[in-house]
């Protein structure tokens, strides 16, 4: 159940409008967010919600009986769109692309990159500074500095970034530097950084975890907009199964079952969703056509040279192709 | 190791090509399909295979150090066309569309669903009169009387048949009234059922098993291959994973890595791959972008009444609707 | 529901009954076994069992609603005993031990083989003839001539033979000469077999597949027991997941939920559970203090030499090792 | 490769090292823990470890060819001995069971539970303050509060407390109450968490995750270990499937390979490993026959009762009984 409260709900009408709650057995959680004041109320017993609806201070009420709420379609019909300013948006019909490499390694690279992004009309470019890695020996990103740099690089040319953030306590610091805080597969259920990405006022994406369901996705993103950031982007980007031929098995069933139970925008990442480079457009083509709003890829210039993942990394003449071709899958969806 | 033999290759030649591949340590399998007389190597030593190629008798010879041999594109390059007759086709290109209710139920059921096809333009229709089923007690189709008297149907009308056959004694019994054997995931390694359906001259359709691999698949191909049958379609229907949001995993990625690795044509089974009726088409255009050469779809005129899997199930307008659909992706992807 | 008729029922009193379950809306299967008359009726609506209990030629009547019915505990509360004969049997405190080569090889390895279970006071061979293989080029056993050999001496050494069949028509043949069939992994749901199996009076043994359900198997148990085989044991042998360390992933769960569901007896197979010779032993010793009744391992005298799947198998020194501990282990377990 | 480096090497000698190994291609990452000083190489390239063994400084050196190094038995032969003070220790042969209910309630439940473990000798007390929920609306624990009591109670009667971590700023907070420091399954590649638990000097018990693999569980325990922090046990407490009749897959199978390929103590924890109340006393023995060091499982005093997942947790009986049971299949499986 979610009760939208009226802007200027006083806290009298509020006190009296949870005691009528109480009354039904329901708990409460107050919601606060960019864009909206609310209750979510989570409960099991049958009542006539419109005797809470004609309160004062209550401007709409919807039953939601999923487990997750607020993301939920449930209430909420029309699409979220994502607005990053400067005219970049990730929403239905007007496909995001975000490409770069997986790890951000110099000014360089930086550079061509977002060459390689203009030259395709693309305005959001991904990169890695600090990498989630399985052995604590292996190369962890170029950290802040890194993500200074390519910052100030990007700004110049009207680039957004979109970047991983692993650790609550890199949030602050990241803050002035990126416009999406993504959140990877391993930290998918990493509460506390759910929750801090809550508090902040900037886009966050969230990555499906490694075998996590979609309602775990959902709920992830629950944490996210029930603590007052309603700026969520969905993220598909494979499962792992006992299939060895590819990386991970990309679910294309999530596209549209996400897209059905949620008002979310949807992204596919196909770069680790089959993990192999040449296969890397057959997947991004088809999830542009299951549904997704967006693709996140793996660029880079030399993708032999690429300090990590250049197996399923595309090089710039690909990826052009690939831009090319999924607009008009777009155009062909939408039809 | 695939060795082709000349149309008049002398018992004598061949015997001196036995002795000689002996030398190498390979083993040898002489197969004998409708289109081709070969000799396929397996072992693991190095030589030089220009002093075999060079035999009286030899036609050509590849290298192939696949784990499956014939049904490999490394020594066939060209897409194989599976030619149904009547100027029906599968293959690359030309969106092969089999539609039909989960199990044949009645004459009525038929009829309906042969104009529906005609009226698409659609030339195969599926359709089960043996069914698989885990519990013994569920109907297991109207077997053969039902699928003479769908056969005598179809024929009047130009349309193919493809139906379930799930043990080496229908196969006779089949053999007149369909135009493709389908062989269903729970006996995608029923090796004996493989090895008989190599010895017909009518196209065999292997779904991929429940939990199968790709390269599981591929074999199971080569069963049938080897056994003299090259008229070979592979089916991606969805894998069983932990999610339970869907009923199986459709896995997208097989698609691609089939289309490259083999020169069989590859269908996807939309129908079972997602399993909730209003999220097929999505899958569908998703493998047709993706490479699928054809689409197999449970349609049925009522969906809510059909005997079983109604849930999965399309009715007639939405069938028709995807059917346009997806002939317009195929002519992006193929552009 | 489970009706158990009375021996000499007559006609007429079946004909009322049905009659009268009619009304009920269920659906009747007629069950002939070794043992018993009964009928099994499948629906869902709710009636008073007695108003049929109380009809002439009814000796018991049993509500189950278990997906699978007579297999179920929830009818027959003890442990079925399975009696191969000459004092050899599989049930609850009296461990079998199955153990034996992957595939028959020679006369040789068979006497070698028989020696090691003398020795040990096991009493059960196992050994494949006809192996099921993903690959048409590989060694496929055999195949009759090997299942004599080894049965002529298995019979002069008063040890009982377990082997695999893969099809309808080995059964016929292999009936003289083994002692249980046994259905391997990837035959799991070929209903077929399953059916034929169980107009068979000798035991058989049915493997999870490699990715089944418990409930699945137990289905196929389902299927065996309705066609008139009540002599049915059934085999974890590992699952399909990603980890990689391992061949499968024995579920040890299986073991207790299987004995808790079912009346029937629940072997382990740690062979091909964890598929690495070093760790077999635990497994095995794991399996049997979770519950199973018996354990078929692979046991080779030179493992390293043995035609197929040596790094699973365990040579006679371990083997006898691994006897002993088990039969502790029961101990302590029954104790 | 592990250096070990005498305790007084000159910061001469250490640059001599470094250098020489820098000629090698090798990387190192120099570490430092409660015990010992070391420099860990990667590197692939093969050389003659000899020529750094003789070098002043140089205590001992190791080929670990594994991913994980520092953990890996490879290096370390015996067992790791988990010392938690007061005569409680973790290790081989000394089975170390850690019992309590999945949330602190209150003061009266950690009181009947601390009497419970006082009457069956045990004396590590499990339970969550801090509890990882996939919905933002459950509860979400007692926190520090609840953890202040609990400790006070627990150290008045000898009891050890074990608790989850979920976030690196609980760490300083948690650290004067709590004796093992647990990471869940959602947070195992936390790698944060991880390097932040690396510079503690209490135990960490790390949980596999939901789908984590053997290899990453030891390589989730190098990071703790190369950040300083030499008192690890792993912990394996079931992996997702497609299983659905319980509630995960415990993997038996990672009880060997991680006893063997790592010096490390395991724990298994088949409370989560089955899910079901009934079942988990047959999981826990076989983990325990497989060569688990110690078993961790939800008690409550009346689990029908508990505030969260009251289905798998045992009664006080039930749990007395398990570890009676438990000693004596650890004294079967050492003798």
């Amino acid at each position: 159940m979610i009760i939208q409260l009226e802007p200027k709900i006083s806290e009298q009408a509020k006190a009296k409008l949870l005691e009528k709650i109480n009354e039904t057995g329901f708990k409460t959680t107050e919601v606060r967010t960019q864009f909206r004041h609310c209750l979510v109320g989570t409960g099991s017993k049958e009542f006539d919600i419109r005797t809470l609806g004609n309160l004062p201070g209550v401007a709409d009420i919807h039953r939601v009986s999923d487990p997750f709420k607020l993301v939920s379609r449930k209430w909420r019909v029309e699409d979220t769109l994502i607005d990053l300013g400067d005219g970049v948006t990730l929403c239905r019909g007007d496909l995001a692309m975000m490409a770069g490499p997986c790890s951000i390694e110099s000014e360089e690279q930086v550079f061509s990159t977002i060459n390689h992004l203009k030259a395709n009309g693309l305005r959001i470019m991904r990169g890695g500074v600090f990498k989630p890695r399985s052995s604590p020996y292996s190369f962890r990103g170029m950290g802040l500095d890194g993500l200074k740099m390519w910052s100030a690089l990007a700004r110049e040319h009207g680039i957004k970034i979109i970047s991983e953030v692993m650790h609550t306590e890199q949030i602050e610091a990241m803050y002035p530097y990126v416009d999406i805080f993504q959140v990877g597969a391993r930290n998918a259920q990493n509460f506390n950084l759910l929750d801090a990405l809550g508090g902040v006022d900037k886009p966050v994406m969230l990555k499906r975890g490694m075998s996590g369901t979609i309602e775990e996705l959902l709920q992830a993103a629950e944490y996210v907009f029930s603590n007052g950031n309603e700026k969520i982007i969905l993220c598909e980007r494979g499962i792992r199964t006992y299939e060895t031929a590819s990386r991970n098995t990309f679910d294309i069933n999530a596209i549209p079952i996400l897209k059905d139970k949620s008002h979310l925008p949807v992204v596919a990442d196909p770069s680790h969703g089959i993990g192999i480079r040449s296969y890397v457009a057959a997947v991004a083509l088809a999830a542009v056509m299951a549904g997704a709003d967006g693709v996140i890829v793996e660029v880079h210039e030399s993708p032999e040279k690429a300090a990590s993942d250049g197996a399923q990394t595309l090089d710039f003449e690909e990826a052009g192709r690939l831009y090319g071709r999924m607009r008009a899958a777009v155009a062909l969806r939408d039809a």
